[in-house]
Order: C-alpha cells, then structure tokens, then sequence
C-alpha cells in the first residue's frame, strides 16, 4: 500500500481525497491543513494541522500538494521535498523552470523525489503535445480550451464593483477546430480560439450598460476576446453555474510526405476539473514513490516519467493487455 | 547526426524513408532488402542488400525492421539486435510477450536497445489507454478503428474466386461513440461497434450475388459485422480508392466522485497509415539511440519509455515551452 498524505485542503485537496477512494492501492494517512483541523469537514479523513506532518515521516510514502502556484507551492514544494516524495499542480507557466531548479536540487540532496506542474494543462497536454511534434515535426499544435469555468476569469468579474457573483465559461470556437482539422492552415488570433461568456449577479442599484462596458474592455481577461455578459440572479447562478466543469482539446495537424494529411487530437470533457486533476496528481504520486524506490532521486515532469510508472498494474501485464 | 539504416522497404520502409528527411537531427545511411538492390526504387536512399548490412556497423546507429510481423520480424528483430539497436512494429498481439522475451534476452547480451510494437496500434493507442486506465481507474476503455483500409480484409477479398481487385473500409460506429461519451453505458458486440465496406471488382462473368452471399458470410472477417458490398470497376478502384488512410480513437470514460464523468478521448485521422506508422517508429528510433547512449540496455516498448526521449529538443527547453 502507498500511503498518502494530502497538504492543503479545498475544492483539488477534496479531489484528492475521492481519487484515492477509486485506488485499492493507496491509502490516505490524513489531511494536513493550515487551519484548526477541528473545523475541516473532509469526506471521513483525519484533519492534522500542518505542523505535524513531519513528525509523520515514518508512515507516509508521498505527499500530493494541493496548495495555490502564488504563493502557496513555490515554498511548500521545496520544504516539505526535504522530508518526503511530493507530487504538485504548480501551473505558473513562466516560473516552472525555477521552481524545477529548487525542487530537483533539495530532492537530490535529500534523496526524494518530486513530480511537480501534473495535472492536464501542465500535464497530460503538455506530454500529448510532446508525442505529437516528435511524430510529426512538420506540422502545427493548437491547444484550445474548454468549454469550461475559470476560476481567475470569474474571480476578475467578482472584483467588479457593482457585481454580486459571477461565473465564465471559456468557450473554444469549434468551427475553427474543424477547420484546422480539415487541413486549413490558418493564422489565429486570441480572439479567433476562444469566446468568453459571462454570468454575472449584480448588487442591487447597479448599472447593466456600465458594468458590461467594464467587463468587455478588460484588460488581459476579456479586451481580447468576444464576450457575451448575462446578468441573472443568484438563485439561477448557483442552480446552473456552480460546478466546475473543463475540458479541452490539443490539435496537431501535420503532413508527411509531400501534402499527406496526417491529424492527431487529445480531447478532455470533464465534468470537475479539480476532481480530474486530482486523479492525474493521484497517478503521478504512484510513479512519485515508485521512481523513489528505484532510488532515481530528484524533480520530475511529465515529460520526465514512462507511462508504465503510473499504472498499479505490472508491466508484464500491461504489456500483455494493452499493446 | 543520428545514422539509420532501413530494414525491408515496401509500403512502411518508405514511409521511413520520407518521414526522415523531416527530421533534420537524423540521417540516413541506406536501405537493406533482400531483393536484388538495383531492382529496388527509392526515394533517393542507396540501396544494399541485406547481407552486407552487418558490414556496415560502424556506420549505423540503429535500424528500423520495416519487415511483416508473420513472418519476418519473429526471426530479424532478435538476429538483428544482436549488432544493432533496432526499432520494430511487431503487431502480433498474442505473440507479443514471447517477441519480447526473446528481443530483451539478445539486447541484454549484447548491449543494444530494441524498442518493439511501435506505431500506432500497438503503440500510440497502447500508451493512451494506459494513462486513461491510471488516471480514471473507475472507466471503461473502448478502441475505435477506422475509417481506413485494412489490408488484411482487403486482401480476404482478394482470394474469393471471381473478385479481381478489392479494398476494404472498416468504419466505427460514430453514433455508438457519441453515445458513449455522453455517458451512457453500453454493452457492446462485435457488430456494433464498426461496420465494413468493400469496392469489389469482379472478374468477367462473376456472379454479384453469390459474391456478395460469400464475402457477408466469411467467418471471422465478416460474418460478425454489418458488411455493405459496391461493385466497380478496376478503373473507379484505381482512381479512388487506392490511398491508405485510417485512424482511430480511444475513448475512455471515466467517473469520479459519485457519477461526475470525466471522458479522455485520443484521435487519430491519417491520410497515410504507413508514412504515419513510419513516423512514429522514426520518433522511437531516436529514443532507442539515446537510452543505448545511456546503456539502458534491453527491449522496451512505448509503455517502458519516458516522452522526452522522442524529441530531438533538449528537456530544459520542453519545460520550458511545451508545460
């Protein structure tokens, strides 16, 4: 049994938690969190305040980080990679190699390993868009995302004064997919790969024209983009809008000889994106202690890891099964 | 400069062929055949005949065995390996255990790498149902062929007396696919999941009927399946229907927590399933040389080889752009 322990506990730590219910061969020792743990409502996990986690050294096989990559995972990934084999979702693009430095060389001093930015954008895309431009050097990838919420679009609308609640979807503009699909070669901009739609509940008193206004012509977030504004109320927001549903597609359209048309896809349509993404963390914590065991210390990414390290299965019987 | 020699060169050898000169860090040294090398056509390569290939050893970095799977590679992939690092598609599924037992045992021996059963079926939908099946353990894995010609039916066609030229179409079943990743759980037979089309040519005097009677009834090729029969002339089948395309999909769905679905979908549309095959094992062949520069020696398959080895681009870089 691999023994696990989650640090950090909201909507992907909970994630976590389901995942390893579907995984007879893993255990969670508990979770550790910041906050009292008395007032931590899990799914039937012990709550640990997160200064006893090292004291627990001796009865956990990997830690699966569930923090934020603002603030929380660029220090707790290197501290708790001194004492244990710790997977995380750090997703902060332009600092990943950094934190690839800090992680890989406190691991190696320390003899752990670490899998860090798992999940499925950095993850499972990031390794599909690999195979795909190794296969067919010649040729375009895409990534599109959605349908599906995101959390920072709609935290950008609930700054907004004037502005109750609010959700947005990132919808990928599919008649462009099936073009590139069909062998177009096309020049997108932002605005050709997605739509943004908002749904937004607003105080009471509040101006619909100017508030649109002010969303549409965002800066970063929506300026970009076509966005469409619906203002509705709290009831049908938290009716229809409050689950976390994502999903995306990696395109790579290339040719062989000559004009050959050859088209690879990834495509994910996920109900929860923090219980999905919880799952690949899940899976890669397996390869975490497994690499661990064959005592090839140090940080990992995806791209680092053999498919077979992340299957309970042997390989005997994967190859048996699966090729 | 990664130096490869060809092994065979039909329909695959070619496409080898083709996809290397896409590959700027790869080289090739020449085509080995049994066939009298003057009688042999390429694309520009030199061609050798076989039995001066183990002469050329120190000028070759690995070989890609473009031979049959019945017959040819059984017996070369083993021989071959025993100087060489060697990349194969074996695709005999039930014989794939004992292949690589017996490519391992040489490789280990005698220093080298095999990476076998590459492509895509065996290889790239292989390694998709792995991180499918690691990731959503509570699923169901479904593999879709098609559309595309298979040869092997094609040529079934061929042996009917009365048939002089044939191709054959498998086709999934697109309404079971949507069907099943909007969830629903289906139980599935032989028949529903792919039908199969023929373009006939019939030899003077041929009775329609009674060809029709005998190809829907063939066992094991068609009996199973809803079979549709056209017939043509050699002309019309010349003129459309004589390219190799094909493809597939993977399609994995999975649930997490309680019934929230979570589907992973691969797909592959190619208008060339050889030059397409050819690609991936050119791909594999880099990571055959690599793993053998660090005297990982013995046979892999696409489950036992991390993705950074397939890429020409060094891994700093691919985190840096491809997470």
């Amino acid at each position: 049994m691999i023994k696990v322990a989650i640090v950090g506990y909201g909507n992907l730590g909970r994630g976590v938690e389901r995942s390893l219910k579907q995984n007879p061969d893993m255990e969670l020792v508990g979770v550790f969190t910041r906050r009292a743990p008395e007032t931590v409502e899990t799914d039937g996990a012990t709550a640990y305040h997160m200064q006893d986690l090292v004291a627990k050294k001796n009865e956990i096989d990997v830690c699966i980080l569930c923090g934020g990559s603002a603030t929380d995972l660029p220090v707790q990934t290197p501290e708790i990679t001194q004492h244990f084999n710790t997977v995380d979702s750090f997703d902060t693009h332009a600092k990943i190699p950094e934190h690839f430095a800090a992680v890989d060389q406190v691991a190696k001093e320390n003899h752990t390993v670490s899998v860090i930015s798992t999940g499925w954008d950095p993850g499972l895309f990031s390794l599909n868009r690999l195979y795909a431009q190794a296969i067919l050097p010649q040729g375009e990838t895409y990534t599109f995302w959605g349908k599906g919420v995101s959390q920072g679009h709609s935290d950008a609308l609930r700054r907004i004064e004037g502005i109750a609640d609010a959700t947005q979807y990132t919808i990928p503009n599919t008649e462009i997919i099936e073009r590139l699909k069909a062998g177009e070669k096309l020049t997108l901009t932002t605005r050709d790969k997605h739509l943004r739609e908002c749904f937004v509940v607003l105080e009471e008193g509040a101006d619909e024209e100017k508030i649109t206004e002010e969303i549409v012509t965002m800066p970063n977030y929506f300026s970009d983009y076509d966005t469409t504004v619906h203002f509705i109320s709290q009831e049908e927001l938290n009716r229809d809008h409050k689950a976390a549903p994502h999903g995306g597609t990696v395109l790579h359209t290339g040719t062989t000889h000559e004009n050959t048309k050859q088209v690879i896809e990834y495509r994910l349509d996920l109900e929860s994106n923090p219980e999905f993404t919880a799952s690949v963390l899940v899976a890669y914590a397996r390869a975490a202690v497994r690499l661990a065991n064959e005592k090839q210390f140090g940080a990992f990414t995806v791209l680092d890891i053999a498919p077979k390290y992340l299957s309970p299965i042997d390989v005997e019987t994967l190859r048996k099964e699966l090729l």
